[in-house]
């Protein structure tokens, strides 16, 4: 049986003080349910090294820098502490549970308020040579494109995240229509509006050129598009297949396939359990 | 001791007869060295699944498509017979005996007529899902760029390759200077003229872009790069690592080093060798 509690951050100023939260929140759980635990998974929103060690701060992560997360908790509660980036664990996710079941080399990208990457090669979490790998949402793709958030130009998450997406539809309308969230573009863009079609169009572009690029790359078995957008459906999954297959090379036609994810919001929670269980 | 015998193919009108080829001059070289053979290394130019049969017709195999390289070598002189990609081989090479022994994941670009790439991950060859891996030379990096030889635009390949550097050279002199060769434009931009300096920061900028991307994406120990062009030395590596530089995540500022490769271009041949003694 799943059962999910869902703990604010926001008020945890640094690593140490939520790690008091979390060994808080899972001896409540633990005598709640009266179970054996097996093994803490934990999907964390930056990138973590071998040791369980906070690699740097980031939005979701700040003041966590330098934490070491896994060594703690095992100290507590007396079980193996797992634990990976929550875009990796996405992708581990879906291999363990969802629509990457059947594939030994798969790419998921979660595209939400920004662009996360996880990479299985090999049935494994691939991390990289100093755990920073999979970082697909800063692929370059339009040279002098717009600002990212990571500081360059032209990156994917600069193109094709939600607030790319609200921001190219506000601006394109000269903000007479102001819509707030990707949805209400993709919402509009099913109801014909011209200038959200044209916005969908734009980012299935920009989203197919870099799948081609990875599937020219990577020859996986599939690619997995996760987060909030890919809940748009045909609307945004059928342009794009177009544009990966009129990018890719000849002999990868129709090979790898396109897939929305399974888990939904849970795909890096189910990471971590799966992390847990097949480790 | 290393010996070196060259046998053109091109009077071999397909993969029966170039077998045939290869049969004699094994056989020859064996009978003049009295040497015993541990085994075969065979580095081809074109796609090979794990059985040893070429997947498809390219430039440099022609009539070769569906022929299994492996199987009548190994009935023959009856020992193993390991075969792979050409690019794949020469990162392999330059993982066991080149710049990237200490390497755990690198990636190797071969820069010549095309542009070739190798993939190395947690030691081994990465080969993909259908043998397909490796295809950096068709990133896509310029949307609605130059025509590339796959039948795309805007691939690596066509910005960054010697017959790209040649053309985009003798475009811009409107042909006044036609050069032949890449390395002519490296010897001009040496030289101080003007539109070479141009046409190779051009080259390092597009290439800067890729290996950006892919630092990013794999975040490997080192990036090789090989071929005719990395002979070009400082006029083409300063510019390239800056634009790399420039264009990383800041957390994976001077991480991997760019080298040039170091085998030449025996890479291929010594990665083959390599396979067969560390298969």
């Amino acid at each position: 049986m799943r059962r999910k509690k869902v703990l604010q951050f926001s008020k945890a100023p640094d690593g140490k003080q939520g790690l008091r939260l979390i060994a808080q929140l899972v001896r409540s759980t633990l005598h709640a349910q009266r179970s054996t635990l097996l093994g803490l998974g934990i999907a964390c929103p930056g990138s973590v090294d071998e040791e369980g060690v906070v690699l740097a701060d980031s939005p979701n992560l700040i003041g966590w820098k330098g934490t070491n997360i896994k060594q703690p908790l095992e100290k507590i509660f007396k079980i193996p502490v797992l634990i990976d980036n929550d875009a990796n664990l996405a992708a581990w996710g879906e291999k363990c549970w969802g629509v990457g079941k059947n594939a030994r080399n798969l790419i998921m990208l979660t595209l939400g308020t920004g662009i996360g990457g996880g990479i299985i090669i090999n049935n494994q979490i691939y991390r990289g040579s100093h755990f920073y790998a999979g970082e697909i949402g800063h692929m370059k793709i339009l040279p002098d494109g717009p600002k990212c958030s990571c500081g360059q130009k032209g990156c994917l998450e600069a193109l094709a995240s939600a607030p790319a997406i609200v921001q190219r539809y506000n601006t394109k309308t000269l903000k007479r229509y102001n819509v707030n969230t990707a949805r209400d573009v993709f919402d509009k863009a099913s109801g014909g509006d011209k200038i959200a079609c044209e916005v969908v169009q734009e980012t299935a572009h920009y989203l197919g050129i870099s799948l081609a690029s990875l599937i020219n790359i990577f020859d996986p078995d599939v690619i997995i598009i996760g987060g909030g957008i890919a809940k748009a459906g045909n609307i945004l999954f059928k342009p794009l297949r177009k544009v990966v297959r009129k990018n890719i090379m000849p002999h990868s036609l129709r090979r790898p396939a396109i897939l929305p994810a399974r888990l939904g919001e849970d795909a890096g929670l189910l990471g971590a359990a799966g992390l847990v269980l097949n480790p």
